[in-house]
């Protein structure tokens, strides 16, 4: 069954670029030759065996400018391989979900050998990422043309010539064609309804599909707090057990919502395929390194790193380093209580203008410090997790992301308006005068269709990247952080949530498709260790609400003479919360019923397959011993 | 590769008996002719294919006295198939464990055609009691001779008569030279040494093995708790700092055991083949009912019952009943406190002989109130759980578990010195007494071979049943709930349990060996809910210890003037260290990692199997389809 790929590889002429790689400007041409002969090789050769063009201006020319920007495509062929490589999961006839293979393609559902649309164009750009990344040096020594770029077997050539400076970037295309229906279907028309989940899934890949999944129902689920909210706010009650009440109610929601979440989204990643999706049996990331050897469960060759050394790694260095940082980012804080109390105290003494002005100044340093140190401390984060080696990708961003979140304490205290307008207003006001820039610059060249990809590419390489959905999340968490750790003293909290997520959801869909360059997909089956996150945070809002519900006049005054009974009474309301909530996390099942039934269902049928299998190995076995035994008795 | 059957199942001479059934003495002819028709004939007419003979004297004659004794027994590839339709595992001739399948017999490690040391003889009997268990009606309306007795398609026989007084009882018999060995390596020799869990396993099946392993690993851990624990209780300390140190320790230790128990029953189940066992695509167990229809994940014909039917049963009947329940528990423990507090005053009133007489009656009213009431308590939850109607052994033991241990709380305040009396000591007095009887009985008879099997059958089936591991784990976590809940009002505590432990061991091993009759196994890959029950002890310890020590006038003294300072630290503390416990139980992984990795390998290639085998069926299919066209065109 195994397929050769040089007899049906042979339809080069519908070549669709697919992703640009930049060169640096002065690369050598032997490098430019190595390269392209690498990328264009054949599997058996050790290449990625994908198309490579140089990009051509309308004459059909390579110009000064654009020369060092190559297309690259593969044909269909190696693109269904390359789903199979990577276990990508479709939907079959008989809508059950199961890991696409190449032999089996005329089952699943779509499928059509004169079509090309059974893998979405985000699917291509990323099979074609990941054959890129896995080109790796066999017995090149270093990079021809730079002696300086060493390498070893197992290495990835991507990597190398990244870190080098050889390749500037690789990013996939855009589609306008697609994106203009994204975009009317998403954003443009300013309507109630849900997302087009699917629709961007497509476009963009699971990982942010998942997260405008999240926000929409994020904002959904916060609603009924927003409700309950208000009157809590217009009418200020006196009387303590409605505030009791208001904060139940937020704590046993809280909890509700984040486990229906996780049902909702097997439900949706399981539509999707990537629950079934088995990453952990796929090739390391590109940034893992290690000693060239076989895997124990795949049987793969690829680097290997003993987990006991990336433990020792996590809990004697980074462990440590994070504990320090946070204790330093306290011991700022506390200076600059310090500085503001001697502001304070020295305006009363001397009241003039001039102290007045002085007020603010402990907070402006104060912010501006914060600043630097999360900047530095993010740096940190990145390296100290990238040093420690792990070989998945989803891996390496939960250790980073738990360790940026513990920096958190001081983050929640600066603003997250300010964040807001630096992160998508001001990059798209920047890239509306590029814009323009670029297409006076274009206009000269008249354009037909080819002219528009090389002005499109031309404009895309100078969008910003996308640096992933960490500061999307940040943001969700920070709200959730208000909404539910203060929702008592500040009941408007879940309402301001609201509105803002409302405009959140247009600006961020804006700034993925028109500001910033189209960012990869990643298969995604959940949202990582941000389900962690919030079930934490909602877990210590339990015992923030308590303290302030115990704190407030209105409770104080119901116990004039005995501070201890309330207390008491606050400590033993707040276990019970505790309790009740670890008890509903677990009475909610993670997946829904059916989605159980088809995962055990697909167990079982591998577990049957298996013994099949070595039931035939074994027959097959048995044959060829007897026949060896009847020839030698011949 | 469909092996026939009955080809190979000729050789009956080496009949060995391993399960005795015994009929009620009126049974009717026509009754036995059926059940002993359905029992041996083959699996095609929906027999179970076993052997069966009915019990002779050594004059090879039935006597009135045995004529409804049988013995069952199987044929050594009947059991081997059994053993591959449960799923068995065992290990391969390149270690790893694989499900066992008939077919493939010969990769496995020790086995060999000639020999019958594969399977244990616990093993043979799990297939055999399965196979009685899984005999099911086909177009009966009644059991034969017994109009009252109906049937309906796919109703477990043997359960039916057994609920009409059929069948009285089914049990294995004991292997008397397999005993004397595993006795010998076991508890006759009172030496330190660690108990033979392999051999127990062998003898009495996973369940049985893990409690005796779970009880001998919690005995080795509270031994630091108990060295630690002494000179607290030697040298009273004034010092509420040691007090602290001493809680915290307790608090860390009892969730690290807990922790590292799961990893290493993970290992000790790894290597019995229970851990990758999948015992959920079984069929299901004996008393569940539903309507005959196929498994969506299996494919098998089987009873069905939905799950919200099952859900609604539980969270609108058992759950309000267990709360109305430990209501009415906590109600009369209020009555007791009344009522001896009457006591006591009527004795302090009028102090004579007669009243402080009275002062003891309330607790034995109490006793003996609680005692009936934890019967009737004890019923009502077997009854509630098996009207939920589970479909796996495990779900139905998890739910009846949880009922009864949330009648703890009453359980807790009557001792368990009394318990241990009534459940070891006595059954083996009363047993000692008839063994002498029946021994007289049999003496007549001169034993030789033959009537040494036919004692022992008479002998055994007047033994005791033992009725599953629930009372021997409660004893432990009874023993945990003294150790853990009052670590430090009572420090001496882990040493009592350490101490009785050790006899413990001795006193259950008697029990499983000589005392009651031989229980059928029941594979099992962990402790089940006890480990969940057990966790949540040492949850709500953390609790109590830091309530005890924030109430100790130690403490009170170090806080004169301000208690509120004092709950405030309390407070803290004890959230502080649940934090930690949880930080903790989160980052211990709960499979050591060779286990993690062997577990993904066979995942790993259960999944490529099943790609090769839809691959396979692919490729079959296109031929059929090309031959048939090219058919057509001829």
């Amino acid at each position: 069954m195994k397929v050769t790929l040089p007899a049906l590889d042979t339809c080069e002429s519908s070549f669709t670029p697919l992703v640009v790689l930049e060169l640096a400007q002065d690369v050598k041409k032997e490098t430019k030759e190595w390269l392209k002969n690498r990328i264009v090789s054949k599997k058996e050769d050790g290449g990625a065996q994908l198309l490579f063009r140089p990009l051509l201006n309308k004459y059909e020319k390579e110009t000064l400018e654009n020369e060092n920007l190559y297309l690259v495509g593969a044909s269909k062929i190696t693109l269904l391989l390359g789903a199979e490589a990577m276990g990508l999961v479709k939907e079959c006839n008989d809508n059950t979900m199961r890991a696409f293979t190449y032999g089996t393609r005329h089952n699943f559902k779509d499928y059509d050998d004169d079509n090309d649309d059974f893998l979405t164009m985000a699917e291509c750009q990323f099979i074609i990422k990941h054959e890129l990344e896995n080109l790796r040096a066999r017995d090149e020594k270093m990079i021809p043309g730079y002696p300086q770029a060493k390498l070893y077997p197992g290495k990835s050539l991507l990597r190398r010539l990244l870190t080098s400076g050889i390749v500037i970037q690789v990013f996939p295309l855009h589609d306008n064609e697609a994106l203009k229906k994204l975009e009317d279907s998403w954003y443009t028309r300013f309507t109630l309804k849900y997302q087009p989940l699917d629709c961007i899934r497509g476009y963009f890949g699971e990982t942010i599909a998942l997260y405008f999944g999240f926000l929409e129902y994020f904002t959904v689920a916060l609603i009924p707090m927003a409700v309950i909210g208000l009157p809590y706010y217009l009418f200020v009650w006196e009387d303590y057990d409605k505030y009791v009440i208001f904060a139940s109610f937020n704590l046993i929601w809280s909890t509700v919502i984040l486990e229906v979440w996780k049902r909702g989204c097997a439900n949706m990643t399981y539509r999707w395929g990537t629950l079934v999706m088995k990453r952990q049996f796929e090739e390391p990331r590109p940034g893992f390194h290690g000693v060239l050897g076989i895997n124990p469960i795949t049987s793969r060759e690829e680097p290997l790193y003993p987990s006991y050394k990336r433990q020792l790694r996590i809990y004697l260095v980074s462990l440590p380093f994070v504990c320090l940082c946070l204790y330093f980012s306290l011991y700022v804080m506390m200076i600059y209580f310090d500085m503001e109390a001697w502001a304070l105290s020295l305006h009363e003494n001397s009241g003039s203008e001039w102290t007045s002005v002085l007020l603010y100044v402990p907070s402006i340093i104060y912010a501006i410090v914060i600043e630097i140190m999360n900047r530095l401390y993010r740096y940190a984060a990145e390296f100290l997790t990238s040093w420690e080696n792990h070989r998945l990708e989803s891996a390496y961003q939960n250790h980073l992301i738990l360790k940026v979140l513990v920096s958190l304490a001081t983050l929640l205290i600066t603003s997250q308006i300010l964040n807001q307008i630096m992160e998508s207003l001001l990059p798209y006001w920047l890239q509306k005068k590029h814009h323009v820039r670029v297409r006076r610059k274009v206009q000269a060249l008249k354009a037909d269709i080819d002219a528009t990809l090389y002005e499109q590419v031309v404009l895309e390489k100078e969008m910003g990247t996308y640096l992933g959905t960490f500061d999307d999340y940040l943001e969700l968490f920070l709200q959730f952080g208000y909404v539910s750790l203060f929702s008592c003293v500040y009941p408007l909290a879940a309402a301001f949530a609201v509105l803002n997520n409302f405009t959140e959801v247009n600006s961020d869909a804006l700034k993925m498709c028109r500001v910033l360059k189209r960012p990869f997909a990643e298969p995604s089956a959940n949202i990582g260790v941000w389900q962690l996150a919030f079930e934490t945070m909602s877990v210590i809002s339990v015992v923030t609400n308590c303290a302030l519900i115990g704190m407030s006049p209105q409770v104080n005054a119901l116990f004039p003479e005995s501070k201890l009974d309330l207390i008491l009474i606050v400590v033993a309301v707040e276990h019970a919360l505790l309790a009740l909530k670890f008890i509903l996390a677990f009475a909610i099942p993670d997946k829904p019923r059916h989605i159980q039934m088809k995962l055990a269902r697909l167990e079982f049928e591998s577990l049957e397959a298996l013994k099949h299998q070595q039931m035939k190995l074994m027959a097959q076995n048995l044959k060829e011993e007897s026949q060896e035994s009847s020839k030698k008795e011949a």
